[in-house]
């Protein structure tokens, strides 16, 4: 349900009055009930009649709750739009639970809603973001960020860290990772091998040891000539500036970016609104919005839910094709 | 003309040729009458009849002069398309030449076509482009790159600079001065205020000093405030990765960015065909197509002379606007 001073609960009550979404899958709300009713209100749709709810940390998950009621905050002591670690810890706690109930094989795939890193921090919880919280708390060993939609996919060797630290991550295990699991990633979804390109860290890719500390010849090249080796179809360090253009785009599946910007700036240029947010690396399935809190239009119903829908078709479809089957149907 | 073995021969080739061009001002080219005439005929585009030349380094501008012959390579000893030092040499010696007649009022503004940099670099040019030589050839005091295009216009802290280095080159007083240039070039040309945006450094501009060394508050919102306090409309630092989105780009005239990539990969996706590269900040006015030599199909005949054509109107925008009417007219 994500962040619940956010536009998390009012996106909850759309998939739950959405058709579509009740067709494409069986969708279970980690969140709180009474929350989701006020958001209701707010929004003016209603929510299904005869709702089950189940409370947190069941071993087994019933066929017909939609609802797993989680502790969090009192309904009507939150104020949408406001940071608060209150909203920030139980937005965590959504997420924890959720993921406890995938590893346990209940759910096919967890969906996250936005939640606010600020509100995150406040609460005590030091991840900065989703995917490192997957990461953490599913003992995965590599994992990146994959940004996806019908006109662009990015993947992410590092996201959530300063801009000056971007360059001491760069190692060629991690920069390989990344290209691997993106790799991968493609294959399943589009059910081919991928082209690839990945994009250099300096202007111009460095133009040949002009610009920068030679990141590309000591980082990108290296990992790039190990992942061919692999037979994995990939270009580059390509120029960052001219990977994105309509050309550049055609040729490629997926572009692996080196830093947060370097792949959202185009991303959300061309995706703002059906964007998925992908973990890819993790022993369960997660996808998500690819936009934040909106802390500004939370609770007004004019939030899309276009993002969360696309990121719940993107869940089934890996679910799917990695055959993870909840155990409990 | 660029770097003769780039495609800048043949795009002054069609300066020549297009009554368009010629309505608009009149052309001089800086460069080399045998090298352009080998490139007409390598693409079949006819050089105008009776051509006039005169040589480089002349105290007066003959009104009739279309071709300021300047040393370089033999023109049959060009490989297009290959990286030299003479072609490198001969590129930054037709562009002393031209800021030499522009400084003396012959000329009214220079439009680059590309030069090569790692040729510049070979021919021992220590200069890495551009913006920096005419910097340096003019003793301009403070300059910035700026693109421009009718979907985005983007100005910039940094350009030709490796990525680590950029934190350490934002100091107040230059953040400052890119603002103050940006907004006096888009006041210039649009004939009235600009709205102005920056971007942060940090993913989603260090999320109140989540991520990064405070780098927003620290070097961007003092120049931010100091710029308010000088009249100029501006927001920001904003999350880099939203400031350019449809929505965004709405709102603002230009936007500040702080380093090569920040600005370019989104100019580029826009605008890559018609984008102008302009120079702010120079006793001269100076324009430039935003693409490079494209040695891959230098001398084919296949190159847009869009930018090129582009660059020449934004050339003629800003000598009107600014009152530079060369003095031999």
């Amino acid at each position: 349900m994500g962040d619940p001073a956010g536009v998390g609960p009012e996106l909850c009550v759309r998939v739950l009055a959405s058709p579509e979404m009740q067709t494409l899958c069986r969708p279970v709300i980690f969140g709180q009930l009474e929350v989701l009713r006020r958001a209701s209100q707010a929004i003016g749709v209603p929510l299904p009649d005869g709702l089950q709810t189940q409370a947190a940390g069941c071993a087994e998950l019933s066929d017909t709750t939609t609802v797993i009621n989680c502790a969090g905050p009192d309904a009507g002591s939150i104020v949408p739009g406001k940071v608060s670690a209150a909203c920030g810890g139980a937005g965590y706690h959504y997420i924890e639970t959720a993921i406890g109930s995938a590893v346990a094989g209940q759910i096919a795939a967890v969906v996250t809603a936005p939640i606010h890193k600020e509100a995150l921090r406040l609460s005590g919880v030091q991840h900065p973001g989703h995917t490192e919280i997957f990461t953490a708390l599913t003992g995965a060993k590599r994992t990146c960020m994959m940004l996806r939609s019908e006109v662009l996919t990015v993947s992410m060797v590092t996201t959530h860290i300063g801009y000056a630290e971007v360059p001491g991550r760069l190692k060629v295990e991690r920069v390989l990772d990344v290209i691997e699991l993106t790799a991968a990633a493609l294959q399943t979804m589009n059910q081919r091998p991928p082209r690839l390109a990945i994009c250099g860290l300096n202007p111009h890719a460095g133009e040949h040891g002009l610009f920068g500390q030679q990141e590309e010849e000591r980082c990108i090249e290296p990992a790039v000539r190990l992942a061919r080796e692999k037979g994995i179809a990939i270009e580059g360090p390509l120029p960052p500036d001219t990977a994105f253009t309509t050309a550049s785009r055609k040729r490629f599946d997926g572009v692996v970016c080196l830093y947060h910007d370097q792949g959202h700036i185009p991303f959300k240029m061309l995706a703002f609104e059906d964007g998925v947010n992908i973990t890819l690396g993790l022993p369960i399935v997660r996808t998500s919005v690819d936009h934040g809190t909106a802390f500004d239009i939370a609770w007004k119903g004019v939030a899309s839910p276009v993002s969360l829908f696309k990121a719940m078709e993107a869940g089934v479809l890996l679910a799917s094709a990695q055959g993870a089957i909840p155990n409990d149907v």
